[in-house]
């Protein structure tokens, strides 16, 4: 029995095919005898030539600048003006990097140069990526939880942000606020109101914002829109906006693109202008990111456009992909909902599910690795699954569950009937 | 006037051809609909079909293993053993990395985890490959220098190894030794006797091998051989073979193949076993290095074999580079011990010519620095440049420069042709 990894988001994994032009595209650059080749459509062409004239010697296989192809870096602030509805955004402030969570390790490590001896401490949000807290403890960094308020589909509160710090101010030098936005795992999607809260205490308690925004092209809620920190941040005035210090980071691998194998990311840093040098020679490094994933993200952020040979094409697979993951979403949620003991709220956005489960009362400390390793070792599928925080009724055993849906149709119902015939099969035995 | 940068390793921005088999590979596994297109050499789809198998849902677009994609680790170990006449290696004892610098800051990072109070210090080579104390620096461990021997082509000496350790004792807690071989930037090849010096020094001193072999295909000098720090380790018998930790390091961006955009290396631990999990765990992170580099790493690990139809071309690619470079060390070499001040020594492996300086006395403290930026500005010329280490001569300025000469031959002439309209212009300019 084939292994089915649904517990982290790694789409072409799962079965979602990846986007031609991207592909295209980085076959050309690689092996650019192929640019005379007429099977491939003009603007794939025009595009491959145009990147490689950016790379040092007309070669994917030179070093680029350790920021990142400059032309790239162009590309991105351009996406980003655009996406802010005309927001100007420096190229010179985006750093190209292998992947978000490196982008994100290099700003700790900045927050970290500067620390005295008390050791720096970073907000964190519960339910967080997986990912997550095991970076901050290989930094030596505090992680100061705040709880996200599960009965209001996991939205963040100003209230909790404000306890959590004064309960946790003793034991480290509180430096900065990690939220993703749409949420990874929940799938929340924050309103202006909500984001403006969070900024507002991060000026009044001087914190950094670390903002994990990969799953921006995937908001699929009814009436919801992704609304970037930024653009918030620099429509709240200049008392918030020349002074708040942002670092957001992108990828490559989340939402509709999926290519995780390309290994590229990238942060844009707002109000860090005096700093820019020294995260550039000291945090980059002299090494660049990989050249054809910097080369995919300029596809990414730089699509094909309405009249050019590829755009039908393009906009076709972007749309199915969304409509696949839209429609897993309901179909997931639906099922699971269906099932004893599953309890999972509306998702609004990113590629998961995260479902509340309640489980029989056992001997076990740990009934969720119980529940997850027999589901694996059983049934082949692999979730991801966190012991459930929120307050749990006396005598009753309780997780949550994590599950991409980012993959084909049948795929997804080979998962779920997997699930339910472990579940089923799980619970009779406890009976 | 366009500016050459020799002062690093980068090939293919110096103008090198990439290898065309790396190449076809790896568009075919980007772009798999190539797969029917005839046009391709068969055992370049077949090779493509057989690594995209071992790519998680057939796409290079996913998550490879942490550790690497078990295949590829498969292929760099048997050519391991193929190198080292027989001697076993074991694929789980093979990391992947985005390039063996970030293979060694792993390392670096596992030797600190075991550290008390005192700082770890690193013997250090002198001259040394210019990243190499950045990287320390970076990590906060100690450098401890050892001069390599210049009278005698920038030889090791175990004397030397002894003096060296000794006067820097005080200083830190001795934790390894860092070698290159070839020489990064001399171009010295080491020969047996010298290896088993530095591995009976390493025993004595209990300090971990970490050997930089990157150049290991790029050794030219007449009646020298790479001989790899492991062989000889195994050769010394089992007191050495089961106790001595090596790490020894290798890339797919140095020598030959060139391909330094990709961002791939790898690294062999030997006598770290029981260690291996946390290696992995901890130190690789959890995500892996890029899928695509990974791929053209096992090509240039297991190239087309004699009798496939890729095997002339890709033999003769690799003849002309190799060809190449010995022209270049020899004309470059006899053309710089031309000029006035100019010494440059034999060299017999890697890709520089590491050639002493000698310049009139001048008011400058940093004469080199004045040189090479000079040297930029007026003639566009990128060189790597170092202050002299060497007993100097009261009165005389000297220093060394570090030339790439990794380049078609016309390129390399450009090179010289405005080193020495500079360097004349220099010297008159200062008499």
């Amino acid at each position: 029995m084939e292994v089915i990894d649904v517990g982290s988001a790694d789409a072409q994994r799962l079965g979602m095919k990846p986007i031609t032009f991207v592909r295209q595209v980085l076959a050309l650059c690689i092996h650019p005898e192929l640019l005379n080749d007429e099977t491939f459509p003009v603007d794939v062409q025009q595009r491959a030539r145009e990147l490689l004239e950016h790379c040092a010697g007309g070669s994917v296989g030179s070093y680029a600048e350790s920021a990142g192809i400059a032309h790239v870096q162009q590309s991105v602030a351009k996406f980003i003006t655009r996406r802010d509805k005309g927001l100007t955004s420096d190229p010179s402030h985006i750093f190209m990097s292998s992947g978000s969570q490196r982008a994100l390790r290099c700003v700790l490590k900045f927050l970290l140069q500067g620390s005295d001896h008390a050791p720096i401490g970073v907000m964190t949000p519960n339910p967080h990526p997986h990912t997550l807290l095991p970076l901050l403890e290989l930094l030596g960094i505090v992680s100061l939880p705040y709880q996200l308020q599960q009965g209001a589909g996991w939205a963040l509160e100003k209230a909790e942000l404000k306890r959590a710090l004064q309960a946790n101010r003793g034991n480290c030098n509180p430096r900065a606020i990690y939220i993703s936005n749409p949420g990874d795992p929940t799938g929340h999607v924050q309103d202006r109101e909500s984001i403006q809260d969070v900024i507002q205490f991060a000026a009044e308690e001087n914190l950094l914002l670390l903002v994990n925004e990969v799953f921006q092209d995937s908001v699929f809620g009814d009436g919801c829109e992704f609304l970037s920190y930024k653009k918030v941040l620099f429509e709240m005035g200049s008392a918030y906006s020349e002074r708040v210090q942002l670092a957001s980071f992108h990828s490559l691998s989340n939402g509709i693109m999926g290519e995780c194998g390309f290994r590229a990311g990238y942060v844009e840093l707002v109000n860090f202008d005096a700093l820019l040098p020294y995260v550039e020679t000291e945090l980059c490094g002299s090494v660049c990111a990989p050249v054809i994933g910097q080369i995919a993200l300029d596809v990414m952020v730089d699509p094909p456009q309405p009249g050019e040979p590829s755009f039908n094409e393009y906009c076709e697979q972007v749309t199915v992909n969304k409509d696949t993951l839209k429609r897993n979403v309901l179909r997931g949620r639906s099922f699971l909902n269906s099932l004893p003991g599953f309890s999972c709220p509306t998702v609004t956005g990113g590629v998961y599910l995260y479902t509340h489960l309640t489980l029989p009362q056992m001997e076990s400390d740990n009934v969720e690795l119980l529940y997850s390793s027999r589901l694996l070792v059983e049934e082949g599928v692999c979730v991801g699954v966190e012991k459930c925080v929120c307050t749990s009724v006396p005598g009753e055993n309780s997780c949550h569950i994590r599950i991409c849906v980012l993959m084909p149709s049948p795929a997804l119902e080979e998962v779920l009937s997997r699930l339910e015939t472990f579940h089923l099969r799980f619970l009779n035995q406890r009976s």
